[in-house]
């Protein structure tokens, strides 16, 4: 089989957006395509409004040229895809979960001529308050994909919900074992835009390192005792007392909830029994790992690394771990 | 005099609301007006658009008339008429401040024909994050002039911002030693409006009570170390495993927040060295206050008294104490 041949359509299916990728052998991308066909803004089908025709059509626009050049290809898809609003939805598996178990639990879509697309489940946790994740789990397994190191790993996905995972055991056996949501980039949103703090603010391209800092600070002060919902607060009174610019207040605010997200990651690791500094691995935007990553520092973690392509990456690993590529 | 002979024009002037009270003889309410003049909404003066203007004819609308019957009596205001967007800038006071000298620093705004109309000045906390009152103290003094209790008082007024003032000393030299404000009203606001929790939730006239205690008790469980940004999307989450139904995450989340905030209230005391159980004064609308009683009691604190008429007694005993009623 020749290097360029397609081995596997994989498809990154979110709320908002469609990604696809075409790979060759070893995972290999070999064309990757975005599209705005998000499951909650599908294309439109003239004379049938059914969400499942949407979906199809997405699809076609999305890879139906891959396929029509290569019809017995293996099709994979992970994300809100699998949701109760997605095209079929895909139930949530239990963690603990093996790493290498992700893809032993796919749910089949039948697209007719023999094609079937294969969804990734998301996971659930039940232990305490239930906490669910979708689409992060198969970046998990992309990004563990080439890891070879210390046995915990702590895996960040920030954006406008955080998810923090915890993998444990070592590379033959690496397991999810918890996994939190912070919900910080909404709550962030929904502050600056629909509170009394967006008022004083100033929004700028150009950021503020010193008051992201300075932010980041607060929750592991003597101040931070008092907690996010009186913490906010000092975003306008720093401001009323001179303290705090209002093109420094957006900067200030986004420490200020990324420190305290990072506290709280920390106790509850803590009550955990978990002692070592573990291993962190971001994944995500470039610009947002590296607040994180300047997060993580200000909080004593340094043993940070940034994973890139886990997506497409743990769309192969897990339909290796399914048999789709034999 | 007689008991009906009007002693003060008082003003509890607030950004949405104008409420003005004519009072007799040791400060009974002989007559209560609200109008919707609050200084962000001042009605429109044909041929004079300067905010002055609007404010001398919302004070005009709201008790011209009793002034013009009682030319001599004295005019007092509390709340966001002072601030710098009010009539005239009340500039803060700092605390640590005596109950008994709020009224030793008003600011005088003339009227003209020798009227005089005196600002109640809004409160500044300069340690740690800086915090700030304005109002509230006047609420404050109201609440605590016929009150014999303990030495140490704790006075909530829970609102879109919770304000919780911690006063001190015994009965002839109480001090406000430490307030905390926590956003909690709005953060409820705009996550149930302009976030994805908002999206699984159906508001009912009837509250549910079980899902609001539920919530109440989150922040003290071993979960709520992962704190409010993580704790929020259990509201969402409890309903994706049918824990928790639509109608009653609204109540649920109310609980989550408000009984976080009482969590870091405890705590923020705890920090400062208060151990014994505070006498907790609440001032506000009656099916708030009942929450917080309820969420008070959740979390060990049962000395609780809910004080009626906080505004008006307020600005009757900072008359006296500035020696307007001479």
């Amino acid at each position: 089989m020749s290097a360029t041949a397609t081995r596997l359509i994989a498809l990154d299916w979110g709320t908002t957006s469609l990604r696809t990728y075409r790979l060759g052998a070893d995972g290999v991308a070999l064309d990757k395509r975005g599209l705005p066909w998000g499951i909650m803004n599908l294309p439109v089908v003239e004379g049938d409004f059914s969400r499942a025709a949407g979906f199809a059509k997405a699809f076609d626009e999305a890879c139906g040229d891959w396929l029509h050049s290569n019809p017995a290809t293996p099709l994979i898809a992970a994300g809100m895809v699998g949701s109760a609003q997605g095209w079929r939805e895909a139930s949530y598996v239990e963690i603990p979960l093996a790493v290498a178990d992700v893809g032993k639990q796919l749910t089949r879509v039948d697209l007719g001529a023999g094609r079937t697309l294969h969804i990734v489940p998301g996971l659930l946790q039940r232990a305490g308050l239930p906490n669910v994740i979708r689409g992060e789990e198969t970046q998990v397994v992309g990004a563990l994909d080439t890891w070879q190191g210390s046995d915990e790993v702590l895996i960040g996905l920030p954006g406008t919900h955080s998810k923090w995972i915890r993998v444990q055991g070592n590379a033959q056996n690496r397991t999810m074992t918890h996994f939190d949501t912070f919900m910080t980039g909404e709550v962030y949103a929904a502050l600056s835009q629909h509170t009394i703090l967006g008022r004083t603010m100033e929004h700028r391209e150009q950021s503020d390192p010193a008051a992201f800092e300075r932010g980041l600070r607060v929750a592991s002060s003597e101040d931070g005792r008092a907690g996010v919902l009186s913490n906010v607060f000092s975003s306008r009174t720093l401001g009323l007392v001179g303290q705090l610019g209002a093109t420094s207040q957006p900067d200030y605010l986004s420490g200020l909830l990324i420190g305290h997200e990072i506290a709280a990651l920390k106790a509850t690791r803590a009550d955990a029994g978990c002692t070592a500094e573990p291993h962190i691995i971001l994944i995500g935007d470039d610009k947002l790992c590296a607040r994180y990553h300047t997060a993580l520092n200000v909080y004593g973690l340094s043993r940070i690394d940034i994973a890139a392509q886990a997506t497409e990456r743990g769309l192969w690993k897990i339909a290796l771990q399914a048999g789709l590529l034999n």
